[in-house]
């Protein structure tokens, strides 16, 4: 499961762009880490809403992926999020955690914490349903 | 109006680092371009869902700016989006439109529209809610 | 279709408990009425957030429906709303569109609007995914 | 705090004509139940969506509600809820939590829970805007 998640984040070229790490894979939850980079930013120096964003739902989605089983893969069908704060401090950490796993839709919650010093502060609170799906086999 | 919503987003550098452009401002409506670029991509090859929520995010955040008042900035409460196809094509569109502007929230939608050739479809539906902020003033 | 619609809506106690009426079905959007009842408010006498939601949830999961193969049956997997304005009015009407008919899911835009004399507004917009389900057969 | 609430609840009378009845208030946290009753389901018997989504969105506002100044009231702005499971049960509880309180906006969380003799199941989530008015004075 944990080669099957490393290998598919690797392939999520938009996680290399943005300087995302996957950093840890358990059963029913992933985390994605991020460093404060002033090229994410919007125009309050915050890091921008679709950045951290991207993260949780990369979390969420493979939290989803621990949960299918080994011919699948995994794509978002929905997502929603409150913004708590803005997204300021030194890094950043996406958590995505399974709530309820079905036959073929999961359902997460995830969050982003944003870590400035000692401190750390969730600034990010995401709803999502991901869902199962066979990928086309290549000839 | 128009010049104040294309320096603010001349300032959201996230904007720039996923090469999007803002491509046009009406009152109550603004458009985000963005070309396909692999290195935006999610394990399958689409564009990564938090890549086309950021320009849509941003699109319907401007738009949410035309109606508020000059001394004001605007931030991101929450917003929810449905995916609707995989995001494939050569270039993308997000639109964002003002559905009810109040005095500090201002609801919006929004879509992303995948371009292949001449065919177009909708990729990504978003509903926001917008907040006017009053900045700080710097000294 | 329109026959299978309107049972289903007749098995749905909670509407006739609510007062609502099925007004309208045509292929991939459906209308339900409601006038004010003063049992259905919250404490400053609007109409609830949960009914106008009721309705609406309604709508736009039979306006799914008609998207679907006849065996099989709809339950709601998501939504989500916003309340625009105050749900003031002498009726209320809440219309729910199909916006993207999938094998399963299928996502869709509702609305409620208020009609005071002449005027009506939008108090409500939904955004929400319906699936198909195959009922269990009853001996 | 307690009382305030428990007098806004009972102007709510959508809650009555549900049946709901308000359990438990604590900082921040607010408990709404309700009892099976065939007159609330959808087509296939189990409790309507809108119910439950009632129940939760009441939980929730008054969740906030709690962390208002005195002379304020609350009025909803946005929820998300996903269905987990269909709403079977004998008796339901919605609860509604604060994650993060603003000056006029608070952030909540909520769920309902379905009984069925010893066993508790999680039927809804519920992500939830909350916002903070200052009602007009009557005369």
């Amino acid at each position: 499961m944990f080669e099957r998640i490393h290998d598919s984040f690797a392939r999520q070229l938009a996680m290399a762009h943005l300087g995302a790490r996957l950093t840890a894979v358990r059963d029913g939850e992933v985390e994605i880490d991020l460093d404060y980079d002033p090229r994410l930013t919007q125009q309050q120096g915050f890091l921008h809403a679709g950045v951290t964003t991207a993260i949780c739902d990369s979390a969420c989605g493979y939290a989803a992926f621990t949960k299918m089983s080994p011919g699948s893969d995994v794509v978002s069908v929905e997502f929603k999020v409150n913004l708590l704060a803005p997204a300021v401090g030194e890094r950043f950490r996406a958590i995505g955690r399974v709530v309820r796993a079905g036959a073929r839709l999961v359902v997460t919650q995830g969050e982003v914490l944003a870590y400035q010093g000692e401190q750390s502060k969730c600034v990010l609170l995401m709803q999502a349903t991901m869902m199962a799906i066979t990928p086309r086999p290549s000839l």
